[in-house]
């Protein structure tokens, strides 16, 4: 029977981690010895990682600190994976949830029976249009969801790739999406040119009914712009899972705007964080065993 | 070309209602020629049909009102139906907005950034199992919606019949899902027999992450069991759209308990109330026309 390849995991040792090698068909063991390393600390970067390795594993989805970091030009023979994909259903599911509520009026705050009917705030998203920025794995995982429930969507994607189930617009073209869209999905990795993506400019193309969600990274919505159009009632609403700045701070406006919802970065809630990556581990270590590309490698000129 | 059955609208003239007639292939006309009746008042009931008419549609999905005035018994030679799945996607909509706001933590009144995580409430509902109580049109319709997001189904109806893509329990049996459920979507209709079904025995024995969601009538929970088990924590929380009393009075304890997430009866909403009935009855006027059942027959043994 042939020996698997020997995977080290760092910066401490974790025998789940080791489990989850073992069911891949790795061996675990010292980092002197391996081949392939998970690294399972967000907040440290590996460092000193010998010749041998050829593969290592990153913890998170985002993985903008190890890139920002200069990690991958350090070790350029070095493959890193991120995490993508991984957490993608659970964080589908909060964009969703963050959809649903505010088109269907359930962050109205009022005691009151009569305030959603007079205020005109009782929506349906079936039969609505929502752009998701970003076909990802979070994307992807949100227009079976979508469907579901009778909308169409439009992917916005930096290829122009096809996407099963939805109509594609490149990036390139993203300003022909606007009008199109009664809500828009935010999906989309944070990088150079994703910054404050949505803008003042593109909040004033949206409808007075849409709603922005955002469960991606933060730096992706001006902030300043997103209260200033959510005071003015010009848009619909926001649901942000994530914030710019974040942790946003007591006393932040978007505490107490009544159409913004925000939950504190919890779309990947912490006890289903590593189930996934432990399930994302064993599939990788597989797959280099055998030879095989893992999942998501990162690409240094993208930034994810 | 054969003329089609003169149908009448009442109480008051209609051209909303006329034209859905002429869609169906009927004639719009007067109650004194008409075999059949439209029937478009909610509060209003019939009276004084002639013998000629066969069949009357009437306006809501539940119809316990013109149950139980005795208006099946009068006329037991005509065919009664009603608005039952005219709506239904549309309020399954509200129904799992309700339960994904509940379980991903949206209902959180917190100013805070730690409030959630450190209350340990940020759940998925993918990859858990809900029991929906009646499994017509709004059950059904709630259940690829369900199985979009990951989520298993068990399905309580009467009959005990197969409902696609769901374990299926007969209502005499209903003991047996409280234990074997992380949630509960009552879509059952307001009869005796529903009355306060979810009640403080059942409530009991749900989990203490479990949601209660209720798009049916308000008459279906005891709500002052449900306001205990609330404010005592026995359960995760309750989504409702339907209330006992109702509408909800001001200073009611609902309102202010941060785990129930209340709106006003807005499931169907009133802008979408009209359009999906104008195509029923564009439907059941051809169904009619042709010799076909209606849809939607009320059974008043069943009381729906």
């Amino acid at each position: 029977m042939p020996q698997g390849p020997v995977i080290a995991v760092g910066p401490k040792p974790d025998p789940e981690f080791d489990a989850a090698i073992t069911r891949g068909g790795g061996v675990p063991g010292p980092l002197a010895e391996a081949s392939g390393l998970v690294w399972t600390d967000s907040r440290a970067v590996p460092e000193g990682i010998p010749d041998a390795v050829t593969w290592v594993q990153l913890p998170f989805a985002g993985v903008e600190n190890f890139v920002g970091s200069g990690l991958l030009e350090e070790y350029p023979k070095v493959v890193f994976t991120s995490a993508a994909g991984a957490y993608a259903p659970t964080v589908a599911e909060q964009a969703l949830a963050m959809l649903l509520a505010g088109v269907r009026g359930l962050w109205h705050r009022e005691h009151s029976w009569d305030y959603l009917p007079a205020a005109g705030r009782t929506g349906r998203l079936g039969g609505s249009t929502v752009a998701i920025i970003g076909a990802g794995g979070i994307g992807r995982a949100l227009i079976p969801q979508l469907r579901a429930l009778g909308a169409m969507v439009i992917a916005v994607n930096r290829s122009g790739d096809d996407v099963p189930d939805a109509v594609v617009i490149p990036a390139s073209r993203i300003d022909e999406v606007w009008p199109q869209v009664d809500h828009v999905i935010v999906a989309a990795p944070s990088t150079p040119e994703t910054r404050a993506l949505i803008d003042a400019g593109v909040l004033a193309r949206l409808k007075p009914h849409s709603w922005v969600i955002n469960v991606a990274r933060g730096s992706l919505i001006d902030t300043d712009a997103l209260v200033a159009a959510l005071r003015a009632g010009t848009i619909g609403g926001a649901g942000l899972d994530v914030t710019d700045p974040e942790p946003l701070p007591a006393g932040h406006p978007l505490w107490s705007i009544p159409t913004a919802i925000v939950t504190p970065h919890v779309a990947n809630p912490p006890q289903h964080l590593r189930p996934a990556l432990l399930e994302r581990v064993e599939v990788n270590v597989r797959r280099f065993g055998n030879g095989l590309t893992p999942l998501a490698v990162i690409d240094s000129g993208r930034g994810y």
